[in-house]
């Protein structure tokens, strides 16, 4: 259910099935490029490398048998290309060079897919950031509201997350490798020819040619997955934030609207959050895949048993989770509806109690009989003329008046200017310009991540730019 | 047990306990230089900064009330410098600015000293790769002798895993940046001063200038979390290896011989893979935490509940047990018993079994009655012999001599050359050469990383670099 | 930070000696009563079994040679014991009988504050629910308001909740183990004393006697994480729904007041839910641990390399945070400042909406012209009308009266009877009867677990009762 | 891949979309019977409530609009049934109740199916154990042989854990309760009725009955998901330690021969451990989704944002994946091959190093000039011995004889015997006969649990009995 269309097509067992075949055909182009398979034998090897001509549910079924599906796709293959090319397909190869590979492609493909996303999501942040600059809204610290802040600021913060998960996550995917050791790594079966069928490979799909086997050096995949739950964090952070901003008694956002949209089952007047539910549910999943990952670097000499075949579907669930939750993140964002009047009538409930800090950085620079006041003791008068406030239902302009110190030292009108939120905003206008400026030297675009539709074919554009 | 000396003081609670102090010291300095707080003040500040001025555990006990240790310590400091100049401690600071800024430079320095340890191991994996470069050894894949390779092939395996961890704990802790907002993200406390202040704020301890606080957008530390999961499993995929070559049956290598090391409390002719025990439970304790700090990405508003309260101690663990396995490893690959005999006795095990894919590929290209055999019909015949090798015990050559097709196209000593395992290394040179040229080339010293001696002053250099 | 005093010493270093002495003692005194060491050794054993007489951060420091710190502990025994009684130190056993038998006394003594912990937490969530039994509140499904409930309806959750959670640590606690196998789980050290050896150990320590050496088959220490994590995130709902009512907006409950407790160290009005933060952070932290013990059951052949080193500190550290996420709990409930006015007023701030079921169901079972309205009519008039309601500001009661169908069919003197929200509480009694005597009938005090101060003595009552 | 067709058939979309309809009809015959729906309207609804009517696609599609699949299928099962009685669908009612219900049921069949795996699993560990009480082989501890045992001990150890993990997996799953609270858990909307309709409502479905409504009391799942970690890693501990058995240097187990299982796509001469492969696969799958589940213990108010809607993929993979590695553990070890011989060589090739505990305790017991050795000296001597044969490649026995404590007190014969494992197996017999006897107290087939065939209809036997 959390899952959206878009990624579901990149990461399902289609798509898998294509990268696997996109390998076994670059694996014959190299061949054939660096004379190790006759000429013309990558050619019809490729023509057959179609996954609509396999059925990926049988060739699951069969992949029990040895514990990947490459065993039997190589013996579908064979089939399909037939004659003495059949004879030449997965030459030198061993399923797992297949296998990472494949998944190595079916990452580029989903990563162009959530990069687009998380572009998507940070530019709507920005633009709250920027439409929404001045407009003022209760700073809230362990769910208490502390200080005033301006919601443009906010979103400056969801931003600057967003930029930064991206990061993560371009640096991870920019390299991906390609695969290609043979049996235990020596590539002993390509002889002389491996570092060149290597490269060639590596460059036929657009991926990174590796130092060398990587079989059992899963640190690509590990510090891909990690990146993936970062950015599934930092979506759930976002709309975690709508979700309580949306509460009836704040009322402060709303989740854009869309017919037959977040209703409850029974409760007409409804409105729910659902699509932080959906990013909630989708975080929480994709954080716990990730030590699955982590786990799977501890792999025993050349090839492990259980750690390597634990990578395959909780990478493939994490991409589609965090791209699901990037996107998600990006229409609420993008559409929210933003509530300005109940945002300030939020930030007045407390009658002054948030400028409660600036009375008292204000009354201890003050002097009292030539003695400046000092912070303790303002620190004090304000707390007790809060509780006076808070006690007697007040506001805290007539309890600051009333309190002994603080009503002698600092006169009415100033206490009112101190109390008026706008002007104790800080560095909120400087802090979004570096937000956003940060956000436009980040490009919206990844060069070299965004170029092609996934799923694409072989030559799809790499991880690599 | 599986923390060692030199990371539980880095990461201890004086560690954490200085890390606060140079945070207080070095925002008194940064509010001095912005004329803030008066001339004077912030010297006087500084000489109080001294964590063995200050008790840990009471302050540990005083924190629970207000949920963070960071409350009593102000106190404690402004009773501990006096005065006018006690009256400006923590000006216009938040708890969460200060204990931000001790977790990331309790970070840095704890980085420096893991930096240290993974290039150690590096050092060494390059050291058993070069040394080993031509030691046979069985290739290994799901725990089943698969092809001949070199101890010198695995430990170029290892050299690249680690050079990619230590490459993604540098990426993740080259910035770590300063934090300082004040109770909501403003800094409306500083008023106009903010900026100036942050930056000098973060000049002084040696830490990255934040783009804006950065309370509830958590990808650094997450980012850093996530690297040091994969520290810990790439240690602990290098010693799980050493362990499992270590078993009585294989007898391949041995951990460095110490006295009193590795012996049983019963077994007096025992010899245990106690760092391999070590290095693993450390390992799984690292990655089950890499989750706790993703979560908290999840942090609500300007500061949450329990989000952040949950980074500290695990963020600290997780420090300390990265470093502790990358210390561990280092000395196990240092010194490690390589026993080449018996690398070479095991590989000669299986009577030639591990060189049938040798046999197939040359099987393949012959030609019989002019037509090529192809892999298909090579791989059966090469099949059957091994199944009669098996049954019979016999060596594979014999078996291989008696196959009807085998046996009439590949002439005896053909077969026992193919037998070798010395002419069936592939590209394995290649590679061990590529290994070794990029961690000459990833500079063996991190910039940055290792200058200062950890814990260091608050002048410490940073992450920087 | 987390962690209480009471949990802190029952899970300390000095517990765990104490707990490893211990089981030392009982071996010999089951050895001494079988006739396998010589009568009067037992006693002299015991004797010197004592913490207070061994350093354990110096063991702590020895045992890292041998991986384990029962190897030093021994021979500091044995040179306390002296004598010809220290030669029968630790006869017949393996580390793993010592260090897995002290893991499950310190357990017991453990579950021992955690069980006392929840039971309290449970007798307070029942005062609550029937305080409370009437007072209104709004019901709330996503963070939206969605129906009138009473505050005892959510305690007696909240108590369900605990009861369940405490059932389930008893059953993971009421049997707990004693370890004796010797070094591979034969006892062939003893000839064929081992079972009596075995029954007469573990009859001592209160612990139950297994059906044979559990050393790679770690069921009970598994379940016990698990039954921990349970506990944690039980707490963590309770404290995390104080956390949201208390909310500034909603104000409907305080954690109870105490001098210092709450405050922020930078504004004077707050008062933090900083008993909800430090259950959340245990909640979370405790939460990651249990995969880990999860993964200790693949314990290879008869002790693993790894697996059971990483149970130690993450057990030791789960029954600390689980006990002190239970205590804080309790403290918050039994003390908390349940606000009524409040949870009234917002009850009411909908004018009326939450009760829009109501009135669907009302209108849905009304004839109009003979035709029964059903559902789907029922709810679009409502639906229109809640709409109505809310863009106009209106009460519900008024748009009701407007609407075509609605306002034709039910009489304004039963829209309002139907909007009253103390007429639609359905069960709630009910309910809350059920809770209070299930409680009462799971009894407050856990036979067996609560009987003892622990840290107690060798001779604790146990975990079977 | 590693999850079978029976566990992907209990846990499927169309099984969940049954079990969702099965709660529908459920309902209505609850209402029906308690008079809150016309007679007649039941068996209108039941009649309509088979998944085939309906597209799991399409409904999975909606189900994004408002957060879950209820909310689609409540309209698609209106229509399906049509008329007076389609306007009683779901009658007081909300999502959550349908949800949970169905998620009881796919967990009561799919446990049925795993509980007959564990059955089988101890059965086969149950005959091996028995069939090879006497059979010897090395004990090995931290991958160290060190002790005899014999493999009827070590299946007897793999039978104590399945018989334990069973355990708690039915109590887990025995009272499974049926949810039925309507939209806040009052079930205002049955008004009197709610506890005769809930009752009954269970009582149809074979679940138990709640205490009260427990949307956000949710023990019972994070409890059954424990259980099922609990199920897998115990079903790794013992692939796990056939793949190590099977390792090509010990060769002392192979998992059963079946055509074209287990082979490698290059190599022919292997035969891969693929159901450990699958099944460690799974268990660190399962393992993984455990925080998942205790996460979401934490669930806001009376319906959450996030904690629920991650708890239906993780628990029905949970239950895939814990009951495919208990079915292939079961088919592995029920067909093992046992290579009795390899056993016994791999025993003997330490020439009586393993035996050397047994000679340390003998000689501790002599006397030397009247003064008894001393378990000290004896292991010295002893050590000495064993570093002495290690070191020059004798037997112990001849290294024993030379040594001069040794040598003088213990004669040559008794030498030879002690070195004789089939001696030094201590209490082997009696805990292998307690094992079995504890699995056959245990009785073979959970009543209630393994009546029916899953997926049934809704009148399924429940989790009660």
């Amino acid at each position: 259910l959390v899952v959206s269309d878009a990624m579901a097509a990149v990461t399902a067992d289609e798509a898998w099935l294509q990268a696997m075949l996109d390998a076994e055909a670059a694996l014959a182009w190299a061949e054939e490029a660096a004379g190790v398979v006759p000429a013309g034998t990558a050619g019809r090897i490729a023509a057959a490398c179609r996954a609509e001509r396999f059925d990926p549910a049988e060739l699951g079924r069969q992949a029990r048998a040895g514990g990947n599906p490459v065993i039997p796709l190589v013996a579908a293959l064979t089939r399909a290309v037939g004659g003495d090319a059949g004879g030449w397909v997965h030459w030198g190869a061993t399923s797992q060079d297949i296998l990472d590979t494949a998944q190595m492609l079916v990452s580029v493909r989903a990563l162009s897919v959530i990069d687009r996303a998380l572009t998507d999501l940070a530019a709507a942040c920005a633009a709250q950031a920027e439409a929404h600059r001045r407009t003022l809204m209760a700073g809230r610290t362990l769910l208490q509201q502390a200080l005033p802040v301006t919601f443009g600021l906010c979103a400056a913060g969801w931003l600057t997350g967003v930029v930064g998960a991206r990061a993560g996550l371009r640096a991870a995917g920019s390299a991906l490798p390609a695969q290609l050791g043979g049996a235990a790594g020596t590539l002993a079966s390509l002889g002389d020819h491996g570092p060149a069928v290597v490269a060639a490979f590596a460059d036929h799909l657009g991926l990174a040619e590796p130092v060398l086997p990587w079989h059992t050096a899963r640190q690509p995949v590990a510090a891909l997955a990690a990146a993936l739950g970062v950015v599934a964090g930092t979506a759930a952070k976002v709309s975690g934030d709508v979700a309580l901003l949306m509460q009836t008694e704040l009322a402060e956002v709303s989740e854009p609207a869309e017919p037959g949209r977040g209703g409850s089952s029974t409760l007409p007047h409804k409105r729910n959050p659902v699509a932080a539910a959906a990013v909630g549910s989708a975080a929480r999943q994709a954080t716990a895949l990730v030590p699955v990952l982590l786990g799977a670097l501890v792999a025993e000499h050349q090839r492990p048993v259980g750690a390597w075949q634990a990578e395959w579907e909780p990478l493939s669930r994490l991409l589609a989770l965090a791209g699901s939750a990037g996107e998600q993140t990006a229409m609420t964002v993008a559409g929210l509806e933003v509530h300005v009047g109940a945002m300030r009538a939020n930030l007045d409930r407390t009658g002054g109690l948030l400028l409660a800090e600036r009375v008292t950085l204000a009354l201890a620079v003050r002097t009292d009989d030539g003695t400046p006041v000092g912070r303790p003791a303002a620190r004090s008068a304000v707390e007790h003329a809060c509780r006076s406030a808070l006690a007697s239902g007040r506001d805290l302009a007539d309890a600051l008046a009333d309190d002994p110190l603080a009503g002698r030292l600092l006169p009415a009108a100033q206490i009112r200017e101190l109390l008026d939120p706008v002007g104790y905003l800080g560095s909120t206008d400087v802090w979004i310009d570096r937000a956003l400026a940060a956000h436009a030297a980040s490009d919206g675009v990844a060069p070299g991540l965004a170029i092609a539709d996934p799923p694409a074919a072989v030559a799809v554009a790499g991880a690599q730019a």
